[in-house]
């Protein structure tokens, strides 16, 4: 696979002022209506999540499976050790709960590397732990048991699916209380500037609403409003 | 349909003070064991929430009834544009959480008409900002898609079903921790009544408890502890 | 069935400062797969939940039967009055949360016995006042019924299912973010010894990784980093 | 548990030709409303099953439990080989399929005994043999694992949970293609003859509708059809 | 609600030819992904199913509006009672199979008055003489209770949801061993005659596979394979 | 990944007599409790299912990657089309069964190529003519949908999970009315005979349970029954 080039300043900058809300209506507006990682939430509220995707693939627990590939420096520990700055660890456990998919040495090194979070469809095990480590991470809920449980590691840096999207190396990944979105690496400028713009249009509807206008031709826009924000939108510093 | 009047200032003072477990104990007392609102929780921990329904109705996503229903000034939006003071409005959404079924334009909106809440089984979109509109809501959970990603905004107060019960036009809708509760409007003042009686009384056996009175004839009451409870209970100011 | 010996200072002072998650890893090393109680959460964060298990049994409602056993100091109410101080009360609810297992007054009832905690796999009625109860509670979520909406309160002190897992009368109990577990009490002593040591070895893992160490041969431990950390262990007080 | 008295040959009689949906009926009249063991089918269409219950409860699966109750002659097998005739083994299985509750060997020995047929919430290991038993069972769908892979044996002819309802020994156990009912013992008679003559007033209503006529009036039936079918009643061979 | 035109006897015809999973390509491509009625299968292996939809609603079960709207000619009476010849009954159980949502009656009524078929996403009493009633009817499963259990029986000729879709009064329902689908009345014909023209040439792919064809260029199809069908295709007689 | 091996003709004709249920057992007794594809039912009683494991990998819908993978002679073709004689296709749909997996012409090409089987644990398209095509299928179910409604093909010939175990390409595959279970090819002849000689004991105690001989001590075998046993054994035919 191709290295994988992080995400510049720029995009990132712009990536952490903008909600997932707002990336979600862009992209649904281009024709991709799969993109959310569902069934995961924040083990600490207020964190945000920007980033590149590092994929981490693991199988359902089959034992003779597990004897090859678990123990020692296996897929999973070989990932957390080799994650780049800026990327975001997206795991693929098939939405299954029942055991850990990472547990606090894993997140501490994550955070050492210089990781922007971690994302997975499983469980976390030392989850006081974890929300204390420094880095953002999401996940389907705690569970106290080690990996061996429920799972194989397998395999790092390919596509997988995970919270019922699929993320391929190298996709960005934002959330925020809403959730986590996957957007591909090509549209992601376009996508974001698109949501901003669309972002201040709300942020003005907002405003008015709040003031206690009506939605009716308001939101959407009829003409009239359209002007109206257009005129004070040419004033405002941006 | 006819209009529904608004909650007396009397009567939402009593629900005001009157827990939801109270209310179903009453509800469950008269032969009414469906009237909870399952599978929701509140977005802000503890407010709590009064109000008469005003029903709301999504059907399951069509992409042709969406392109003729879901636009413009749509079922969603007029019905958050009209919501009466006091109003709850209540969203039938099949329990699905793939979506948003309300954002932080339309919480304001219905916190500018003056509504007393919000109650979905479906998701929230925007959920920090939608936290903060200053309007009590329930949901099922946060998802950053739009309505259409799921659901046809249908038409508004008709009877619906929400959270696994059936929901008329001006029903009386309360939460709390506990979860959500739905009074026909006829039996909320002996409802409400019968319950604040059955809280002074278990609110006495919580205290003998708390001083380490045994379950054993207090709980429910024997006509000894009912004798003792009554003779301090007139003497209590109410 | 024998009496239930408590747990001894010792063992409780060791469990206090065990993660549920290094007991988990200790009894899956004795092949112990199945010992969480899953689908469980506690009402307040931060409390720890250590004791022995006293178990209460609950059927699935059918009418007749609570007729015959729901009402007066039935078999729910006998548990809470005679658990003794050190005991979680263990509720075998199947997973049902569509009604409280318990409300405010049991949980005061329990404190008052000196009862260490309650864990269930149904509802929790009176949410706000079992949390503030000041006993540890876990349970699968809140909901405002009382128990014969979906139960009828059986028996104690026997052999149960709660969470997915077995749990005997004599049991040992202990929760913490990650969730609850169940220790033998034949081998818990053992257990909780070796946890503790894992536990120190873990901790010096994460300084090591903290300090920017790659888990290669780290995590597990190579010889090499072994002889240091038995170097440095052998130095430092316990 | 007191011996519990085996079906009388008038009463079995009768319940060979009660639908189930009609016993449903009665029970639901008499205030029963939770008497079905849903979630199970049987494994061969057309075999109707009318008995008495013996329980049998499992629990999940604890491999220290395992090994202590699972081996030998177990509580399994020990319900199989002392099942009396007449008699329905009643398995509680928490609705867990993935593994058998019973195989081939346990339903020879249940037919051999003259058992009436056999109801598990849970699986069935070798499937076609067990369907060719001779025996009538109901289960939840076909496993190849047998019982250690989710379930401890644990003890006989107590009061169980099944498929969502409880069961006590001696119960009368019904099945046909609508599901599996369960009857108290005390009422089975009175419910039995009620149904039936339900079932001959459905069925005239049903030869009426066959005929043509609306059913408005007819079902339920208004005082004109109801004295035309009791003058048709009164004239027919019962 | 304007009155709903049968179905034509040419487009019925053709329908009666189409595989479901024609239909379903063809509305997919015209952007139309949501028209299945998923969790539903049908009584009698074989049966094929074709009609326009006549909608029929219920509310999850509230015990007062069950005693206000439950009994009598209620609604669900009266639309079995006044269906069409051609029509197929649609019912909205919110996939609740918990209890029956018709019986052998009502469907003896709706053969009676000649109606195409049923579809609900509920449960079915009367298992085996519903099956044998002479009308084809497609459901989530068996259950012995009335309708009571589980629903208020509501309102008729309005759109609905059912297994996972939207249905209006007058939508055309086509089902087979793939389950059932919806076709808005407006594109019927012209996506049944696609339908057609697609199956002709799958059937031919297929002919060709059969005799040993590589998918490669064939399916689909290559230029010169289309050359080669499209010349076979305008000698063969339709 | 090395060419993986046929099933030899020896080990075939074992397989094709035993039973997966003893499969089963055998597997469990070397630590192996997680090897079956669960949730998959046979689209033809009586049909059983053998051969080695060819995989294939489904990604959720995400529509650029369907974009970009999902047309022309993608992995899924591609895998029909190059499917060797007695393999099985086994695709990972994760539990999805919202659309087909396969249909009529993929089915007929892999029975035109002798492969062995299909197993999918997502759905099936044209359910009757795939039952029709003369090669054994199990499936979660019917759907009309095609491919791209819920998946993107991906990627054939790696290790995939597939009904909660994990599959690698060359893996044994065996199916009968128990389910689908999966046998590591390195042990596949020690485990098929140790199954074989085990169904011999247990026919054996099937023909003396038919006889009316107790399970005490017959099952399992006590010392004195297994003299018998084996002195029969001795003399019987293999």
């Amino acid at each position: 696979m191709a290295a994988v080039e992080p995400l510049g300043p720029e995009l990132r900058a712009a990536l952490e002022q903008t909600p997932v809300a707002a990336l979600s209506g862009q992209l649904r507006a281009r024709g991709l209506h799969h993109m959310t990682i569902d069934g995961v939430r924040r083990l600490r509220p207020g964190e945000r999540l920007v980033g590149s995707a590092k994929t981490l693939r693991y199988l359902p627990l089959r034992e003779d499976l597990f004897d090859a590939h678990g123990g020692g420096m296996n897929a999973q520990k070989a990932a957390f050790d080799s994650v780049e700055p800026g990327e975001v660890i997206v795991i693929e456990a098939r939405g299954e709960a029942g055991s850990g998919t990472l547990g606090d040495i894993l997140a501490l090194r994550a955070r050492a590397r210089g990781a922007a979070g971690i994302v997975t469809d499983g469980g976390v095990r030392d989850w006081d732990a974890v929300s204390a480590a420094g880095i953002p991470v999401y996940a389907a809920g705690p569970h106290p048991a080690v990996l061996g449980r429920k799972h194989v590691p397998w395999e790092a840096d390919v596509t997988i699916g995970c919270g019922g999207t699929a993320v391929q190396p190298g996709d960005v990944i934002v959330g925020d209380a809403d959730g986590v979105i996957v957007l591909p690496r090509g549209i992601a400028e376009e996508v974001v500037a698109a949501a901003l713009e669309k972002e201040r249009e709300d942020a003005w509807i907002a405003a008015r609403v709040g003031e206690g206008a009506s939605l009716d031709g308001l939101f959407p826009m009829s003409p009239a409003w359209r002007a109206r924000f257009e005129a004070e939108a040419s004033r405002a510093p941006r």
